[in-house]
């Protein structure tokens, strides 16, 4: 029996959807189906979440854009989360995650899945999590019980897909101390379950619960994405013991699931020096059966605070080029404070730059097409064109404002390179050929 | 008889400097001479130019940064000039480029080499070809003897590095129509040089004076930085014949210029995709003699208007990495106008992130060592150490402004991952210990 007829869920979103998206994706709906069976492509998309658009993730589909929103205990305002959602939306982002850790958590999830018609995801620890830390007491003192309560809660709100951190053991989590690396383990989630492993002397209840949540994930067609609580925290500790060990525990659940009809993705590093980018995304791949890649950033150096949407952008495309599926942004305020409204738009204009060289790359039409369309624009100095072409309209706009009117940028002028070299003569004479390649030099 | 012995302005130079810039490169002294006469370091520094720290271009010295300022005729402040050049100096900008082109361009570029402690480059072309467009004429129609004594007066006024397009020839700009490119030439020299030799039916001029060019170069040690005239304007046109075959000329140019005494770099592209970044670079190493290589981005997509030092920091990462030795910056005004202070600082720093990242996949100890001190200072939650470490630290104490108080920051406040795995025990019980990983999830 195959992954989709196992999930009934499932199985009506491919009916309901797959043509629209064949033609969005611009690929043949069997070889989809084909892809989704075999776990290689996931289709996102929980029936309870009201008004979404279901989303394909996988090459040779798009390569998808997340953006994390949620409140935080000291920046808490679900009006401005959802004014994040907004601008993430219209600036391209394909799916959010609301990782809010303060307020009425149930409540602005619910807002957001309301407000957003895009897959939405969620970490659930986090919410169990919560209840402790804002009681005051220790967050890893949860019941198993709970947090299966949580998942299924989430899941019957509408939730598309969760961050679940079930490749975290007893046996790995203790390769990832703090005298085993420089940054021990950065991952909130993955932080909370080695506490509570600890703690309690118990195997992660994710994995000694894994049955119930395959069960709650695949009524909903809840798309697991497998959390990587031990991913590194800086360059150095990239590719290390810990997290291997976790990626080969995530490998055996990614069958295990599947065979019971629930998809599931994989989230990638993190934390990855260049000279490793290409390997690590090409082995993770390798290990977990092509299952689709997630990865955050990865952030290719560890001293851009203030700019790691720039340091992500480096290891995201390249992260693309070697077969990412999902790209989760970074902002600007990245490591350093709760992200903005402005930088929401930074991370995700700074994710589909990545996105889109690493496709361009990869020589897929949708990238070279728009490559193309800016090419024209260009040569034919076409401003409008241009702004058409641009991954970010607005951006050629507000450049453009003060001198709007002229055929020429501020930069060159009528010191233009390629309408010099395409004019036979020189300007009056010949006021039909223009070309801005806008270089200096 | 050795490149140095050859030039004593250079001589000099090695004589007075090479101490402490082994020191400051933490490289062997006689290594350094070696590479020099070798040509695969340059030494920029015109003894004309007051008050000048000469620096050296070549890995493993370390890769330096150069910002493009100067006026345009939509734009044109010459004090506003000297504010970016501030700007650029203060964000880590090892060299400046006056690409002025509209006002008093003498009194700008002496206003320039006085304000500007570190070397100072120029396009002499464009000195020239000003004064035809300011009288309303065909640039193209300049005399070769103009161009020449162009260059002697900007030598004898101090610049420390020229970039002359010498490798584009009658036969080579045939390659670069519009017919056989979609973007055509896009290097304003280029294309003016390539009209020059349409219209005068003649070789370019720098090529046939090359001699009397190498004269003047030497007696000044100016470094030439040999300009890539041909270089694609768009990913489509990225590896033409049209662009290796100006650096093959250059190649052989390369040659009789070390044997005069006159020390070289090499510009390289501009547009590359992603999947020929590190092809394009370790061929055009190799085909110049390892001479010094310096990029402009390279831009790995064309459809980022107002984004492209994200686009270009792409490139630029993967091409430290494949051995350039020199990046031009690429600010966010990029193909639209003229950039602002703003912009400039946003370009620098971009810049300064991708040799970051390069650097720090080669294993340079500098980027290493940078790297570490940030680790230690996240895993002691020791934010006065991360702004030190932080490539801008202007950025984070911006970020921290509202908050700097607080241990954590507002992402996760005491949500905060490590600092729950690294205590045994929960909050006030255990004061001393903090860390932040301040990763999400």
């Amino acid at each position: 029996m195959s992954l989709i007829s196992r999930n009934s869920a499932l199985n009506e979103l491919v009916r309901a959807h797959l043509t629209n998206l064949s033609a969005r994706e611009r690929l043949d709906p069997d070889a989809l189906r084909n892809s989704i069976e075999r776990g290689e492509m996931v289709l996102l998309g929980n029936p309870a979440h009201p008004g979404l658009s279901p989303i394909l993730v996988g090459q040779p589909a798009r390569v998808k854009v997340n953006a994390n929103i949620g409140t935080s205990p000291l920046c808490s305002s679900p009006a401005e989360e959802l004014t994040k959602l907004a601008v993430a939306l219209a600036a391209g982002a394909d799916t959010v995650m609301d990782l809010s850790i303060a307020g009425d958590l149930p409540a602005i999830r619910s807002k957001i899945l309301a407000a957003c018609p895009r897959p939405v995801g969620t970490v659930p620890l986090y919410a169990v999590a919560q209840k402790y830390i804002d009681r005051g007491e220790d967050p890893a003192r949860f019941q198993a019980a709970e947090l299966i309560e949580e998942i299924r809660l989430q899941a019957e709100q509408g939730v598309d897909f969760m961050t679940l951190h079930c490749g975290i053991t007893r046996e790995n989590a203790a390769l990832a101390g703090a005298d085993a690396r420089c940054m021990g383990i950065v991952s909130r989630g993955g932080s909370i379950l080695a506490r509570w492993i600890r703690l309690n002397d118990r195997e992660n209840p994710l994995l000694t619960h894994f049955a119930e949540v395959l069960e709650i994930c695949r009524a909903h067609n809840v798309t697991i994405s497998m959390g990587d609580g031990l991913r590194p925290g800086a360059g150095a500790d990239a590719g290390d013991a810990a997290q291997w060990a976790e990626v080969i525990v995530i490998s055996r659940l990614l069958r295990q699931a599947r065979q019971a009809g629930v998809q599931c993705m994989v989230e990638g590093p993190g934390h990855v020096p260049l000279h490793l980018v290409q390997s690590q995304i090409s082995a993770a791949k390798r290990l977990t059966h092509n299952a689709p890649l997630y990865v955050l950033g990865p952030l290719t150096i560890d001293s851009s605070p203030g700019y790691d949407h720039i340091a992500g952008a480096i290891g995201a495309a390249l992260a693309v080029q070697a077969g990412v599926d999902f790209l989760c942004y970074l902002t600007p305020a990245e490591h350093l404070a709760l992200p903005d409204a402005a930088d929401v738009r930074q991370g995700i204009i700074a994710s589909r730059i990545a996105a889109q060289a690493g496709e361009a790359a990869l020589g897929r039409a949708w990238a070279l097409e728009r490559e193309q369309a800016m090419n024209r624009a260009r040569f034919n100095l076409d401003w409008s064109a241009m702004r058409e072409a641009a991954i970010d309209p607005e951006a050629v706009c507000e450049r453009r404002k003060s001198f709007e009117q002229e055929e020429v940028c501020s930069m060159c002028g009528e010191f233009c390179a390629v309408k010099m070299a395409r004019n036979q003569q020189w300007k009056a004479d010949c006021p039909d050929n223009g070309n801005t390649g806008k270089d200096r030099e």
